[in-house]
């Protein structure tokens, strides 16, 4: 601690929907010297910070390349350095795909002290508002994250095809709009049925907000006919069980 | 809706801690007629119960045979149908392992609305505090979660081995704590290098709350020979990250 007595506090900032945010995370937010955002985090849950903060864009995109995590973290320890209480706010749980690691490990090298606060993750906000359980009971034990996109964008290659082909599971691909038209083929290939149920689940959250119930072919084939929505969305298959 | 216009609003209480609670969960709540809750929600979570709420314990145990489930649907039903706004909670997110599924069935079959409101996680919690991401590039590009206890509280015997002997995934197990050392000797003999990194997060979010890092091989000695703990536990393995 010595010299720099800020803090930086990665915050999970849930689906978009600003009562979504835990009692914590709101209160840090209310109290936050700065908080550096993504645009996946923007939006309403912004208003809670309070009028002291300074509120900074570090504009990351997901699935698009990110030239910009060194930048980020020389901003994480820079405010830090300089006695403030850092917000990292971070969409859907910060542990959960959103290069969480990076950021810690260059605060660790500088002796900089950080808490983190767990968060909904979107997925989760997904199947709550789809009315659909995430595991079921003998068909559905087993509960998998996956991500679509690698740095690059493209279909991550070195993926375990069997577990994610599994039909007793439920998945939840992020960021895998572009790619899925691929994912699609690839897990029908590993014996996935074709008619596995599946959810787009776009904007979670958000005022704009669209739910399709579909089955894993059929996204594939419309995904690549109709190309990716503008909106960042989730895609859930698996033996889903009946919603509203 | 006609002659019934109670609601029953399913609340995801969080890890224990009531900070980890969502503004919407609060609030819901804080204006609940009756809240439903199982010993492992209860807490000072209900605390934040308004002084109207009436508080009925289910007393639902993880890894316990539950032959109460067809009470706490009729007790869903029957408050409801009261015109009571009646709150489920249930610990960490309600769509995980956590018989949701059952209760919105009999919900339905009566034509009762209800909401889902999601939550932190547990596993998210465990891993907050323990300073880890749950997903890594390149090494852990799948999170996983199954449970380790069945119905009558054994080890489920149809589980994809292959898919959670992945070294290259982020594994949580819920309930596993009885049963891991037989699960242990499985994900090994399925060729999960024994030295995996392990973390059993115990009482998560609670004062008592117990974090011990190890691997797979030696916690599925140390439970065989000292058994569980008195308390709720996640295990997680995988390549966990460096913590604090």
């Amino acid at each position: 601690m010595n010299e720099h007595s800020g803090i930086v506090s990665f915050v999970s900032s849930g689906p978009g929907d600003p009562e979504l945010l835990t009692l914590r995370a709101a209160r840090l937010l209310a109290e936050a010297d700065v908080v550096l955002y993504d645009d996946l985090a923007s939006g309403p849950v912004l208003g809670l910070a309070g009028p002291q903060a300074q509120l900074v864009s570090v504009g990351k995109r997901a699935g698009r390349p990110s030239a910009k995590q060194e930048y980020v973290n020389a901003l994480l320890v820079e405010h830090a350095r300089a006695g403030k209480h850092v917000v990292r706010l971070k969409s859907g749980d910060s542990g959960i795909f959103g290069r969480l690691e990076e950021e810690l490990t260059a605060l660790r090298a500088h002796g900089i002290a950080f808490r983190i606060v767990p968060g909904v993750p979107s997925a989760m906000a997904a199947a709550a508002i789809a009315g659909l359980p995430l595991t079921r009971r003998q068909t559905a034990r087993r509960l998998q994250f996956v991500t679509g996109a690698d740095v690059t964008g493209g279909l991550p290659g070195d993926q375990n095809w069997a577990a994610l082909a599994d039909p007793h599971a439920t998945t939840v691909v992020f960021m895998g709009q572009r790619t899925f038209p691929q994912m699609a083929a690839l897990l029908i290939e590993n014996g996935l049925p074709p008619d596995t149920p599946a959810l787009l689940a776009e904007a979670v959250g958000h005022p704009h907000q669209r739910l399709i119930r579909t089955t894993v072919a059929e996204l594939g084939r419309s995904l690549a006919a109709e190309g990716p929505s503008p909106h960042p969305a989730l895609i859930l298959y698996g033996p889903l069980a009946e919603g509203d």
